[in-house]
């Protein structure tokens, strides 16, 4: 495992030291990123070291399995992964079109992508020695993070819309989580957390027990966890790229950590060829990157009045739309909405045809295949791979409802409105 | 892979055919095994052929990179794997007890280790043509089911409790299945499945439209799928045997399976040693197992008024009790029932302080374990493989309301009595 070199910023490519733990790039407020020695990790780090690492440590080495490419702290210290299972989720071939692959990201610890990114995160942040950790969330990496902390011995504070899914709000409080229930969007969400943390400090608190921001782009390392997606995605197809990647998009970070690991992968040695075209799916409900897209902008603008039943999704002003933009139109991809109409209809179709209950965020990516396909853009064989970010079954009051699948008062509904209610 | 031999009776050892589909013994009615000629297999299938054979496959073999020891048809018409990425879950070291490992079940599809079993049969009714499958369920075999099923594009008609988790409910309507919601236990819908068969038999319907019934131990392939679980443990020990393992038993089916994995593995030279303790794990509310147990019966008396929130471990009386019992008992393990309160005391300690949110079932499981540590009859450090059958996410409903989570009529409660919900 890789000492890191140093972190830089994406937007002005200052360096900022990785001994202490970093938030934002002190210069611009830019997002961080993980550097390492490269030529030295030409001269170390191996592919064909991972699958022999993977056999000798059994099943449970997940996305460690790239731990040649992940922190490794110093000899002194080394990093302790805080590991639950997270990652090396099966990609499942369509039954139907000979090109498209499910990267089924649902097989994950709670469920969801989210693991992977929080899976480190929280490794790091144990490294650290911090003791608080806060996270505004559009439900499942709230989940996320109250298991991982939970695992760490860390103190988790949540903030979530009242309305996400339930099982969100079940995680948390299971996990023993520090719950806030939100009138309002992941966007208000995430201004509260930065209010607690300055009254935090205006107050002079105590640093450990000042709130660290764990929130996606604003500290280095849950871009570092998913990265691994994009590791798996280029191992399982044996070393090569497919011609597109589908990804739903929220915060997006799935898709900017997968572009770092394609730019990581090709200094190593270890793939090469044109990167796939990145598709970025929203619903029609909350599409600041697709809206951002078509007229041609550079950044997205606040999506009001947001709202979808692919709750991961519901992300007004993504902190990172410049960068998933400039890797969309990079690429040669598209930023694609579909209606909650159709997103409902791709899992029916998906559960009915394939077998796979996608979550309606990876229903988002499947519809949009299905309109390329019908518009002639793609082809059944081309080779795709579509990221089912969750488990359908995390979704099961939402998708109730999108079905009208209830009876009042005896089927799931959403949360009540009027904070948290907490167990007798 | 090998060809199958035949089809064994496990109570009067009686041989029968697998070329057509079977359901028991018609001598005796008692459980077919899955047989293969061990001298050949023993020539043949080499455990160092599984590392490089998943390797080649990507992620996506899942149980299926134990090919060599299932079925494989014939060479004219070779058994296709019917997969939706089940099997090679995680294996998770406890963070308190240094011996205690926990198999992850959950991260199946389906959200449960009954993927693995209704995966193969699946597979077999594919490649036996059967074109209607049935089954009574506590659940989660009719949610596997259905997806297999829709995989395969063959009909489902399951059967369960009205009052199962709301994602079994949804499951079976998503995917497309037959769903009938009995007002009464597993007991009643087996009773069910049995009778429709027989009405269409009685009416002379075509053969290809007879459902066929795909209940535990009625038919040799779910015990076959779940064997793996047995393989999978052992190879991810380093192809040792751990000193016990721990399973929450409801039917039964994956303690048979392991059992049968580990005389095939002691076999063909790829594990040695002393098997483990097996440990039948049941709810007070449900326990015919343990009482059987406890009073040297041989077989279980059916449980009167079954009732506990571990739906999975709600079965009266397994079709396999004698099997179990003779297991248990030969392996130097018990059977134990935990009461509903230690379960969800146990689901919430695991999830505070390991990060790991269990299903009821799986909470039996360290329900015991925690007794028995307490009791001095384990230690910590004793090599324990513990079973969490399912994802707590899909019972998200039964935890929330055994935790008094609810408010009248805003948070998930169970199915109405009375029947099918359709989609609008
Ligand atoms: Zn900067
Ligand atoms: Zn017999």
């Amino acid at each position: 495992m890789p000492a890191i070199a140093y972190l830089e910023c994406v937007r002005c490519h200052h360096h900022v030291s990785a001994v202490t733990p970093q938030t934002l790039c002190p210069l611009c407020a830019g997002s961080l990123y993980v550097r390492y020695d490269m030529d030295e990790l030409k001269r170390t780090a191996r592919r064909d070291e991972i699958v022999p690492r993977a056999a000798a440590s059994g099943a449970s080495l997940g996305m460690w399995r790239y731990a040649n490419v992940l922190p490794s702290g110093t000899p002194e210290k080394p990093v302790q992964p805080v590991t639950l299972g997270e990652g090396w989720t099966p990609i499942l071939r369509s039954k139907r079109y000979p090109g498209l692959f499910i990267k089924e990201e649902g097989a994950n610890p709670t469920g969801t992508f989210k693991a992977r990114g929080l899976g480190l995160a929280v490794t790091m942040a144990k490294h650290y020695g911090l003791q608080h950790l806060a996270v505004p969330s559009a439900g499942n990496a709230a989940g996320a993070l109250a298991a991982y902390a939970a695992a760490a011995g860390i103190a988790a504070h949540i903030f979530m819309p009242q309305d996400v899914p339930f099982a969100n709000y079940l995680e948390g409080i299971v996990y023993g989580a520090d719950v806030t229930m939100v009138n309002g969007l992941i966007s208000d969400c995430a201004r509260m957390v930065g209010e607690n943390i300055k009254a935090q400090k205006d107050a002079n608190t105590p640093a450990n027990e000042v709130w660290f921001d764990i929130s996606t782009l604003k500290e280095p390392f849950r871009v570092e966890g998913k990265k691994t997606m994009g590791y798996e995605l280029v191992e399982q197809l044996g070393w090569t790229y497919p011609d597109a990647v589908f990804y739903p998009t929220g915060g997006g970070v799935g898709l900017i950590g997968m572009w770092k690991a394609f730019e990581e992968m090709e200094q190593l040695g270890w793939v090469t060829g044109k990167r796939p075209r990145m598709y970025a799916l929203q619903a029609t409900g909350c599409a600041p990157v697709a809206r951002a897209y078509d007229e041609g902008k550079d950044a997205s603008e606040f999506f009001q009045n947001a709202a979808t039943f692919a709750a991961g999704l519901r992300v007004p002003k993504p902190y990172g739309d410049a960068i998933i933009l400039d890797i969309v139109r990079q690429s040669g991809g598209e930023a694609i909405a579909s209606t909650d109409e159709d997103i409902l209809k791709s899992i029916l179709d998906w559960a009915k045809h394939e077998g796979i209950f996608l979550s309606p965020e990876g229903a988002a990516a499947t519809a949009a295949y299905d309109a390329l396909l019908a518009s002639g853009d793609l082809k059944p064989t081309d080779k795709v791979v579509l990221f089912n970010t969750g488990a359908g079954l995390k979704y099961t009051d939402m998708t109730a409802e999108a079905m009208h699948l209830r009876r009042p008062g005896t089927l799931p509904t959403r949360m009540p409105v009027g904070g948290i209610i907490t167990p007798q």
